[in-house]
């Protein structure tokens, strides 16, 4: 017994050492976020000193917030009213200071920003979940980008069954929004898990995921490339159609030289949320030939132009097997939105359209995102 | 140009829409951190009502902190002297409780918590950055363990050129500490950067690099299998060399059927650090046949044990290319470093010592995986 104690003691030494690396807080042991069985959420966090915490999290309205009390052991806390199963992210706020809760060992980057998760488990979070289901691969993979001059890094995804097989599979092309990158769609969107789960339930077929970076000059998340043009006012044309020429020219052939592909329009599909919806609409206006399933998520036409309608014709005339596109009652973009399915609709191009409650936010879409996969191929 | 300006104010509207869902200070503009020329570094942080604000950095000392001192405008500011240049985390206390930099976009995960990252620019900090040199891939792949019983995750690194030859490669299996998991070597460790930058100058062969989880019973980061038993005193023999087992017995045949690897000892090394040492110790005297290139970074015999002797002539039999012990001279394991090194002294096993400044930080880890690298195959 003496040896198994020692053992023990030196894993658990370890333990403690490694983690304390980076600093932690001293004071009473307790868990936050707590989910209730009524799923009502309780968070916690101490701290004698501060003047004010508050609470502010997804489920809110934009820039609400909920304050915390402090109780007599220092620990300030809230119950919150009963959520809907589903994946949510918060801040506290400490005397005004941004801060994830340093309980809470999950946490995700929106742009610059960092939050705490919280997933609320039930049948609404069961698509975002890691499930006990077969999961494909995500890899991080660098590739060259002739059209812009750059070394540069997408995610792609492989599903279940991809490394043991000879088959071909279709591909998605999936567009972040602006404040983006390639990280977002696997880690706020939770992509690769809702594919996999989607997958899993025979709901979506086998497919390939590309997730690259819509940010021009980005070489990869939060890298901007030495010496690159500030994009301003009078600049700005220069550089109109140049992300989404990189997507057809750079790279739709790399991922077609490098995996087991189905080529041609009807195994490609496109879809992308806010600025990656603006530049689905642009990539399938300017290649009409390329993608055969399009998806625009809050997204729409941002300024008329008058050569939309002979563009929007020529998708037309080339042939779309879907156009969907989604917006939420409450989204900022929805005048934009508008315009695009007058556009549609006045060109006649069939399409399919899901408003649903709430705006520009995750929640609609890794919504989205579960309607239009089991759409596709 | 008012279209141009309606388009430049629409992609504005998108970014600054998109950040909002992650709720913002608001407040005086600043930047943080700050690195100047001289390399000293000024961190600030916007609050009205904190009652202290302090920093606690990688390079203090465990536990030190340095007080900010609050401005005009409400900016609590502190500028510490130079620093060398490496890759550093930190964290903020805002009255005591621990906060991420909110200025800063660079964060990193330590097991349970997180930190704002620091790059001092330099010589010393070439190593881990992204430069502009070929970028291996990194892919997140899950595989079957029969032994654990569990579909768990692990990273693997393949190297620049992978994808566009018909090479076999030799592959180092890099283990983490406690605390860690699958994320640890290549977030905090930067080892795929330093892979790609040690290949790029020649100084490393190209190699795949496996990354596992060296948790019995976790499926992926910070996931523990359902029903997963606790590991205390009274059950914790029946789990001895389960991890070390499913490493030789699942994860390395998995590797040899899935990529273009060389399969035997010369072109298999195992490295690890601190409880990810002591397995690599166990690993390679359970399956002396196995790994020709042995590295143990911070770690050592925690106890020993009566067969101990024999297990490493075992090994001097099988034969050993390289064994590699490194240490720093602070850290809290010097004292089993020191019988690991008694040990291969006694038994005869030639080995390197390297011991060098510092302790049980990641700082080193990163160090000695840029001396490791370089030695093998």
């Amino acid at each position: 017994m003496k040896k198994i104690g020692l053992y023990l003691i030196a894993l658990i030494t370890c333990n403690l050492m490694m983690a304390q690396e980076i600093g932690q807080q001293r004071g009473p042991q307790f868990s936050s976020p707590e989910v209730a069985a009524d799923n009502k959420v309780t968070f916690k966090v101490h701290s004698p000193n501060a003047q004010s915490v508050t609470i502010n999290g997804s489920w809110m309205g934009f820039g609400q917030s909920v304050p915390l009390n402090k109780g007599a052991d220092n620990v300030w806390t809230v119950t919150i009213d009963s959520l809907r199963p589903s994946m949510y992210h918060y801040n506290f706020f400490i005397d005004g200071v941004s801060a994830i809760d340093p309980k809470n060992a999950l946490a995700l980057r929106d742009g610059v920003r960092y939050a705490s998760m919280l997933i609320v488990p039930g049948e609404g979070s069961k698509l975002f979940e890691v499930n006990d289901v077969a999961h494909g691969s995500l890899s991080l993979v660098w590739y060259n980008s002739p059209t812009l001059k750059l070394n540069r890094r997408m995610y792609v995804y492989t599903p279940p069954g991809y490394d043991n097989s000879k088959d071909k599979y279709p591909v998605l092309y999936l567009l972040h929004g602006g404040g983006g990158d390639e990280d977002a769609w696997t880690s706020l969107g939770r992509a690769n898990y809702i594919l996999d789960n989607l997958i899993a339930q025979g709901k979506a077929k086998p497919m390939i995921v590309v997730m690259t970076n819509g940010n021009l000059f980005q070489t990869s998340s939060l890298r901007t490339a030495p010496n690159s043009p500030e994009i301003n006012r009078e600049n700005f044309m220069k550089y109109a159609g140049m992300f989404e020429s990189s997507l057809v020219k750079d790279v739709i052939p790399y991922i077609e030289k490098n995996y087991r592909v189905k080529a041609g329009k009807e195994s490609r599909a496109i879809a992308g949320l806010s600025m990656g919806g603006m530049q689905t609409i642009n990539a399938s206006n300017a290649y009409p030939d390329v993608f055969g399933y399009i998806g625009v998520f809050s997204s729409g036409i941002f300024q008329p132009a008058p050569d939309d309608e002979a563009k929007f014709m020529a998708l037309k005339k080339a042939g779309v097997t879907k156009y969907w596109v989604a917006c939420g009652k409450d989204d900022f973009v929805m005048q934009s939105n508008k315009r695009l399915l007058e556009l549609l609709n006045k060109t006649g191009i069939k399409h399919e359209y899901f408003e649903n409650a709430g705006g520009h936010t995750w929640a609609n879409w890794r919504t989205y995102l579960s309607m239009f996969a089991p759409m596709l191929f």
